[in-house]
């Protein structure tokens, strides 16, 4: 169903909006943190890491629109963390799940740059579909990442409202154009999506890339009243803008809203849920994904 | 003449403060970036990485104030990048050379707490004295990270206003007190300074912690005008706060000019310098780092 990234018709926009189409909104965050290792009867190590991340995979496998492993989580066993997400990485390619690889990740220049190689590059080790970003240093400062999505047909998605109280005050602070810090990396988002979307139609981009779907998203918490962040819902994008949202489930939001909360935007939701899931082991983890992607085809 | 990072009476605070008392000032980067790596005459993988990197160490030893990996340019090599990376922070371990981890990493709650057992944690493979962290979360998101910066000695540099002219506008935006993000962001640092100099002085925080100098820091572009950022540089900080400044060297500020871009901040000035020194090859580098730390220690 799904095709292999490899393919040069295959984009992330391209395969996500299949998901969609299919009714998949759900993105299954891999989160080896100590406590869910250790109610997955897991040692708190690189090896309990893989076995949970390879467990998610097959148990989200035509099942979820895709996976999010939480790179924090990895890493903090150094090396060897890394060769356990390289691994549960692999397993995704080879059973065909797109894959956000959620590390949050900024830089300038050059350095950003090795970022996009180490993320986004074919044939790196630890090659996903898209990474989270963090704009900090300027939306601009993708430039080079913006490059691979459009070369590589890969993802990213942009830190833009976050549910974090103390996010608040930076993400509502007004530029000196006066929009909302917040609001302007939805715009700028935007407008990339919209710059691909020209380009493809001129034939300077690969068939796909941001026809129906950009492939720059942003994330945006839906446990967030978006108007407080100066954002516009109401105005569907051209194309269509994936938002990535966590906080459905544990963290409060009815997925019976997400139309209220995310307005025009909410047709190209990927609802990123990780404890709920998680929780309860290895054992009726296929279930619980089951039912709660089940849950929200139905709302969405 | 430095001591060990696991000596209770050590902290990243009092190490630094022993630094500039010594007159060194420079925070050499190590930036194994394919073109710097191929004019080294070394292959552009892990093992070309951990040679520069160890090259540096040896170098940077007794002669520069720190050593600053970037983490990206070990990162795009996978699993084999982070084991070079750890060998490299091992031999600063060793040699008693400073080290802050440039990986600009950034999230929230226990997230960001699992970043900060990967970095500052002792014993871990990639323990590093300090850190560099970006603020789009908001500097509430790194209480786990002050947590050890209280407990563990450890350092931190958010990233404050940074030379790059498309990061501008979200930097300079006002958030609803009034301030400019990065004007906040100083404060905040500040401020947490500030506290933890109380916690000491009342007992509860290590001795040395915040007494000469604040182990929070921030980054600062030499090449702004600070002003404009709405950053206050007349006011000396109590306790000082160390600033990690790119933009001398290569990018055109003028180290003789610190004084008059960084006020009442420059005594606590980290002037970090990465290609200037990198390009040229192994030979001849240490003899480029001492030129540049004693211009910095005449300069300062």
């Amino acid at each position: 169903m799904t095709v292999s990234a490899e393919s040069n018709a295959s984009t992330f926009g391209t395969r996500l909006a299949a998901e969609f189409a299919a009714k998949r909104h759900l993105c299954v965050g891999i989160d080896p943190h100590g406590l869910l290792l250790k109610g997955w009867g897991l040692e708190n190590d690189a090896a309990g890491a893989e076995r949970m991340g390879r467990e998610v995979i097959a148990a989200a496998a035509g099942v979820a629109a895709c996976v999010k492993p939480q790179v924090a989580f990895f890493e903090r066993f150094g090396a060897a963390g890394f060769t356990a997400l390289e691994r549960v990485l692999a397993d995704a390619r080879e059973a065909g799940v797109l894959v956000i690889a959620d590390a949050k990740r900024g830089d300038i220049g050059s350095t950003f740059a090795a970022y996009v190689d180490s993320w986004l590059s074919p044939g790196s080790p630890l090659e996903a579909d898209a990474l989270t970003v963090s704009p900090y240093l300027g939306f601009g400062s993708f430039d080079r990442a913006l490059d691979h999505v459009r070369k590589h047909g890969k993802g990213l998605f942009v830190l833009a409202a976050t549910s974090n109280p103390e996010a608040r005050a930076l993400q509502t602070a007004r530029t000196a154009e006066g929009t909302t810090v917040a609001r302007s990396i939805v715009e700028e988002a935007q407008s990339f999506n919209a710059y691909l979307r020209r380009l493809e139609q001129a034939g300077a981009a690969p068939e796909g890339v941001a026809r129906s779907l950009g492939p720059v998203g942003v994330v945006l918490g839906a446990t967030l009243d978006l108007e407080e962040f100066g954002i516009d819902v109401a105005a569907p994008p051209k194309p269509a803008m994936p938002v990535l949202a966590p906080g459905f489930g544990a963290q409060g939001a009815r997925i019976e809203e997400a139309t209220s909360i995310f307005g025009a935007l909410g047709g190209s939701l990927l609802a990123s849920e990780s404890r709920s899931l998680l929780t309860g082991g290895a054992a009726g983890l296929a279930e619980r994904i089951r039912a709660r992607a089940d849950a929200l085809a139905e709302a969405l």
